[in-house]
């Protein structure tokens, strides 16, 4: 080794004891801390809820569903140990595992999201059926815990669910303004699993970039989410979203629906304008509901027009989608579009053809307080009669039970075992 | 229909019809306006060399190449014609196509990039080889118009080429700083090539976000692009780059070699940071390269240490690609990450095994003069002794001459067949 060699070292040496040394501070400071004002940039881990879900959505997600492979219910504990701790200092922008750096051992952090910003960063955690029962076992003693909303979510009309993107004992929804910031989150935390869960599907999402308070355009190029629970409402959040004593040990977290969906792009793109208007029941390009003028003007669902027939199509998607429809129903909605270049697909839409075409769509997810009052209530009758069905395709997904809040000291999912 | 109705159709058709007389407007004072400061959100379509290529990388690609199935000539110049003016629509944010929308036929444009920024867009257009001969049949006439340049890509060492991936009688690069805008510009090209051309494989890619002047992190965490052919001096894209007068009709165009790479991430994560760093020969934190001290100084590459062993070792990736290793060639390097989620891998590397694993890695793509003297120079000898090999595959790709500029009024590959 040369001078030169040594000194680039100590340099990396420094850097990485300094990084170190900043947690440390802000650990000491961190009662103090809590009460300051969160610079713009960050996302405060801690809380009674998990970030990312009444977070204002960020541009880009990685979703990704693990199989637990934890014999007992000590790994179980002790990788939500680890996640929890490598997980708060993501979303802080430190390195995944504090310590020093040693050139002779693996890299505590990939690195490639190393100096930067952190997006808006917020990395939310969740549990599948798995973690109570799988194959008829009880492999973490945790069967008689399992919530009585937290259902197997049915086969709903036209699923066609492929194994490889379906299910999942583990989740996590990492989303950030970046999308290697997202990816990153995702890539420490399942290498830090180890042995005790391995990846099973992941999926990555955008949104396009808007001004403020613009509702983006998804892929049929509607803007959408103009009807939402509003995130910076408390109550409806309270209503919609979180659960409630009901929920036990759940309270405070919420049910995740999601749900990759084919969109066939190529079909949609020949229909004709108004049609698609009728599918939808908006304007395109205003996204008005037909019938009104302004974007968010409320639904004129009564109205019709000079031949009696209602102005919004009686299967169009937001009258099936309207709370009105659904004696009052509403999940947050916090989708994604996705792009996985092309795929071979045979179409069941005339005239048949089957070749290559875009493997796109909507990385549909929602929030709820009840699956059973939300998605399920909103979309069995959606999954048979909207417009839109021709047009879209589930391809894998499910239902995850997402955590409570993690306090300051606790572990991600204490609740569930205490 | 109520007035209602009405009213919101005629709010859509002045919304198009303006759309329609600002890009009327824009023709009628394109001499003057040519020599007017471009926006700073514009690029120009328009030039002796095509957008896209000495344009300061975007953080967004979709690329995709397609199989042609245009029976003649005039078929294929007709594409061209129509790629041409839908092409220079979408550089400056209009809809792909130019007239009035009417409510009961297709939409001109899909629309979910409407009313929004261009993201700086760029569509660089090339064909592959089969434009000129494909399975021995010379379909165009234009057989002896090959230039000597395009050659077969060679078979390297270590190329997993899945059919699926590989190819392309012609390509689009479509770059933007929003994944929407680039998916949204093929989308609308592939649309109109009709039955002139098929998809045949698309990737899209990303950059992470980086302060200006900071060189962006790739996958494996390490700083990539320190070293590249600089786009903003002339006299370096004159010499590595553009192909000059030898090229005949190809002139002020460039070949593009495209590599989708995949990165076994889970095994590189796993190696010690010292040998991370001896593989590339840079330091992974400041990017240095070894023996040195700043990101921007130059290879030591004579440098050795106490045991007389290089400090930059033999088989590193930056040595075997210095243009000192390589007699001087340079090429243009301007790849994106890429991220597919997951697929299922049988990985080579010990200890032997299978299973879910990050379908993500490199989008490789470079531009230079010729190929013979570029890419395939460089890479013959990496291929064999690269250590970085042990980590990354090449799945797919292919070589595409990437046509001269368009000058107003002109014709994409104008100078192909005139």
């Amino acid at each position: 080794m040369t001078d030169a060699d040594d000194a680039s070292r100590t340099t990396r040496r420094q850097f990485f004891a300094v990084a170190a040394g900043a947690a440390a501070l802000t650990s000491v400071g961190s009662a103090a801390r809590a009460a300051m004002p969160v610079a713009a940039d960050s996302t405060s881990f801690f809380g009674l809820h998990q970030a990312g879900i009444a977070t204002p959505q960020q541009t880009n997600v990685y979703f990704a569903a693990f199989d637990l492979t934890a014999k007992t219910r000590e790994d179980l504990i002790e990788l939500f140990r680890i996640w929890t701790t490598a997980a708060e200092r993501l979303s802080r922008g430190e390195p995944a595992v504090e310590g020093l750096q040693r050139d002779d051992a693996e890299p505590l952090d990939s690195g490639e999201a190393g100096g930067r910003s952190t997006h808006r960063l917020t990395l939310t955690f969740g549990i599948g059926p798995g973690v109570f029962v799988k194959e008829g076992v009880d492999r973490y003693g945790l069967a008689s815990r399992r919530p009585e909303a937290f259902i197997d979510l049915p086969r709903f009309n036209g699923d066609q669910l492929v194994a490889e993107r379906t299910g999942g004992d583990l989740c996590i929804q990492a989303c950030a303004d970046d999308p290697q910031t997202a990816f990153h989150a995702v890539r420490q935390l399942a290498r830090l699993a180890d042995t005790k869960a391995k990846l099973r599907w992941a999926q990555n999402g955008f949104l396009p970039r808007t001004k403020p308070n613009e509702t983006p355009r998804n892929l049929m190029g509607f803007k959408d989410g103009t009807m939402n629970v509003p995130v910076d409402n408390p109550a409806a959040m309270r209503q919609y979203v979180w659960v409630g004593e009901e929920g036990g040990w759940m309270q405070h977290g919420s049910y995740l629906v999601i749900r990759p969906t084919r969109i066939a792009l190529e079909h949609w793109d020949r229909m004709k304008l108004s049609f698609q208007e009728q599918v939808v029941g908006r304007s395109k390009q205003s996204g008005a509901p037909l019938g009104a003028t302004h974007e968010f003007d409320p639904l004129p669902l009564e109205r019709t027009n000079a031949d009696g027939e209602l102005v919004i199509p009686e299967s169009s998607h937001v009258r099936l989608a309207a709370p009105e429809s659904n004696e009052g129903a509403q999940i947050l909605r916090r989708g994604y579009s996705y792009d996985n270049g092309l795929s071979f697909v045979a179409e069941r839409w005339p005239p048949w053809r089957q070749g290559m075409e875009f493997d796109a769509g909507l990385l549909f997810a929602c929030f709820q307080r009840d699956p059973r009052t939300g998605f399920v209530k909103i979309f069995d009758k959606m999954s048979k009669f909207d417009m839109m069905n021709q047009f879209v395709t589930a391809i894998g997904g499910g239902l995850f039970a997402m955590l409570p809040g993690i306090t300051r000291g606790g572990v991600l999912g204490q609740t569930l075992w205490d």
